[in-house]
């Protein structure tokens, strides 16, 4: 199976969409640019799922429901957000289909039936639920409000890629009201460490916080703040973003409520969200030419037991013993499934494990058996090691913990090595072209400039870190003065 | 609050409408036959689902995920499942909107961005499913696929009612594949139990087991298994479907494998869903005049503890007496939420919990501590008494339980209660307008009768329970030979 994935040096694209479709995560569906996640794949978003919505509630958010359908007339309202969408919206037009007269068998779309005002399906939904908060929001007693989402969203994009960019995907979408400007301020912010946290801990995905320029904020907000990795090719991806709404939807969909000094005032927004790209992420973080490798903390398995035997006999010692592995590390709380399929000899499932990604794995043969051993494989290292049966799950339970640091150590240190200072534009362009990864550079601060060199390079502003050195120095394009360094990259 | 709440005995519907809202489960939406499912339904609906998917895996399914939406061309392939849901299909026919010359600061669909083929929202996923499916399987090795999907799901219905019938709902959809038909039924039967059991025991509903006749099977079926539940005005709501769907959209997709002989078979199919109208199955089991009355095994807290004070001095007191239950019903895996708002005064507080069905309360005073109680009450009897502090939150564990099976017994004397065997066509109709209820009666096994009893008096034929007793008889509008009696009602 492996021995079929293009290399990542031979072509990076390649194997990424190779990868997805051979370790059994995802595969392109018969609607255009929309994805099947297969069970394997569906298995590690949900795990991303539990975890997210666990901070969520934590940080005190509810999670609720609001329509697939926005009309026309409130998604134009916030003229920003709608023009920043209007060209990838999916429109129902018609609520009904009938007998095709031409082409008997087939259905036709019913003229009849065409709606009076057409529905978007949401590519967001603040427009549809700043609507709906007008009628929760009279007084500051009904802030703030802190409600997430779990949904689909469609944005018609023309060039898609699994996981990466689908014209369907599912996300979550945090919409929250507050009183006052600091505080919406606070939860955006709040709400971007939590990503930070989410990433680093359980995606052993290190980024970096920062802010958009203007050019690269979400359509509607005042500020958006987003968490940047760095992805093994060297391009950056963004992997969520918060964003401070200011009172630009409350103005738009008119929620006004009253202070606790009975003055009207509208009301403050936030709103946050990411999806399944974060799949994507996680893949290009850490895999390699053998196939997937998964952090221990979102392993749909952590662990898989595969019996080495020639016959009945063998077999049911081994699996004795491995039953007994199993129970002992479910009382730990590892997750282990014991691969005892007749149909696949140890090879293949060696292989299919591996291309899966599960951080380790235990072989038991009858040798094993005599010398109270196992084989165990590290699927990070692909390393092996003959260890004592005694304490096994002691041992397996530290070492997912060791697995889950160092995975994230060695991205970190990727992501460092791959942070450049550079001071010229020809050293710029030198780098992007060679060693690739974040260049740390001064910028005047103006869209032109951003324009330009995006033009010249493809590279974009992926942030301007948070607590930002404040300097002086020159625009590495413009040479006008500068205050800060911000981080170019190529991206996805 | 709950005095504005109409009484069942005045207008049942209308009790209904309004405990939804009042009790802040659900809204309308700006969208037509939308709902809102704001965060204290969506976290009983959160409950629900969380029970089902861990019922889903027990019995060896996995999740995964398919497209929104459906082509034209594949949803026509399966005929009778086109035709079934062809009149209420929302499509999508174009992918952008831009900006409208005649109407400055609006937005019109770009008639240049026509799609090719349309795309209808998927009211139910067989056939991009099973169009998918196509290309998993090839051998029996390949199977069974026992895969469900948590989605939103559109029906353009043109009278909708929130949670029981809304163009767009959330719901579970198995989808499974099977070598044999045997396997198949035994699956589809499988689920159906299974809605069975989560019916009863969690939303201690009971429901009775049986087939659909041909006219009310599920559009592509062989056979509809389902779960009839009674609520309180004597109409029955069908809670749950499960369908053997034979080889039909195998066919309509030609999907085939190679069985263990080597020869070419199409593949056998199950699907099976409940949706977001369980949510109205469980208020019209279970509420009454002062609002919703919830089973602790679905309420998103089953405990509410409200103090009593007159200062700061008694508040603290209080609140340490609370904290410490608190903390010890969470050992015993109580949930339980402390209402300490200074913004509400106890009897708002009071009316509130009880219009939102939490099922027990506690209240602290200053007595209680003098004399180390406090009062309780329960929900659903609207009974209180003052109990001990000592052992309060062993008290409650077990309260809760019995709660919970008192619920059921209730809901099942009343269901029983309200089946009435009956064997001529005038007492039939007296029934049906007096007592209400499930009826049952001979039937002559045709549809022709089902649907002239069903224009006469606008009962349906609910289900043929499992396991019926075959027996001589007359058919209770036509007097032909009937081999068994069947289940008619009113239904939702």
């Amino acid at each position: 199976m492996s021995k079929n994935l293009t290399s990542r040096a031979e072509d990076y694209s390649k194997w990424y969409n190779e990868l997805v479709v051979k370790a059994d995560l995802a595969e392109s569906s018969a609607v255009r640019g929309c994805m099947v996640i297969k069970p394997y794949g569906y298995a590690i978003w949900e795990k991303m799922q539990a975890e997210l919505d666990r901070m969520f509630k934590e940080t005190g958010h509810q999670n609720a429901y609001f329509p697939l359908f926005v009309p026309k007339s409130l998604f134009e309202a916030e003229e920003k957000n709608a023009e920043g969408f209007a060209k990838e919206c999916a429109v129902v037009t018609h609520y009904r289909l009938q007998n095709d007269p031409d082409n008997e068998g087939k259905l036709r779309v019913d003229p009849e039936a065409k709606l009076e005002e057409e529905l978007v399906v949401r590519p967001t939904s603040e427009a549809i639920i700043w609507s709906t908060y007008k009628g929760w929001i009279q007084s500051y007693r009904d802030l703030p409000i802190l409600i997430n989402q779990w949904a689909n969203v469609v944005r018609w994009e023309m060039r898609t890629r699994l996981f990466l960019r689908t014209a369907e995907f599912l996300w979550q979408e945090g919409h929250t009201a507050h009183a006052t400007k600091d505080e919406a301020i606070i939860e955006a912010e709040l709400m971007n460490n939590v990503y930070a946290e989410f990433a680093e801990n359980f995606m052993a995905m290190p980024v970096i916080k920062g802010v958009k320029t203007e050019s690269e904020r979400f359509a509607g907000a005042v500020e958006t703040y987003c968490i940047e990795a760095l992805m093994q090719d060297g391009k950056a991806l963004q992997a969520g973003t918060s964003h401070f709404l200011g009172q630009n939807f409350a103005k738009a969909f008119d929620v006004k409520f009253t202070n606790n000094e009975g003055k009207l005032d509208h009301v403050w927004a936030t709103s946050w969200g990411v999806s399944t790209r974060l799949m994507g992420a996680l893949i290009m973080t850490h895999s390699d030419d053998k196939g997937l490798v998964l952090p221990p903390n979102l392993a749909p398995f952590q662990v898989v037991i595969v019996p080495i035997y020639r016959n009945d006999e063998q077999f049911e010692a081994v699996s004795e013993k491995a039953e007994s592995i199993l129970k002992e590390l479910k009382v730990l709380g590892v997750s282990c499934k014991f691969d005892k399929r007749t149909t696949h000899r140890p090879g293949a499932k060696f292989a299919q494990h591996e291309l899966q990604g599960v951080p380790l794995r235990i072989a038991i043969g009858p040798k094993d058996l005599e010398n109270n051993t196992v084989e165990l494989a590290r699927r990070d290292t692909l390393t092996k090691s003959i260890v004592e049966i005694k304490d096994i799950s002691v041992t397996i339970k530290n070492l997912l913990i060791q697995i889950q640091e160092e995975l994230f150590t060695k991205a970190l240190d990727f992501r460092n090595e791959h942070v450049t200072e550079v001071d010229n534009f020809d050293d710029f362009k030198k780098v992007l072209k060679t060693k690739t990864g974040f260049i740390s550079a001064f910028w005047d601060g103006s869209s032109e400039t951003e324009q330009k060199i995006k033009e010249l390079t493809k590279a974009t502003i992926r942030c301007i870190p948070m607590n930002n050195k404040m300097e002086e120095g020159k625009c590495v394009y413009s040479g006008q003065k500068a205050t800060q360094r911000v981080l170019f990259a190529k991206a996805y």
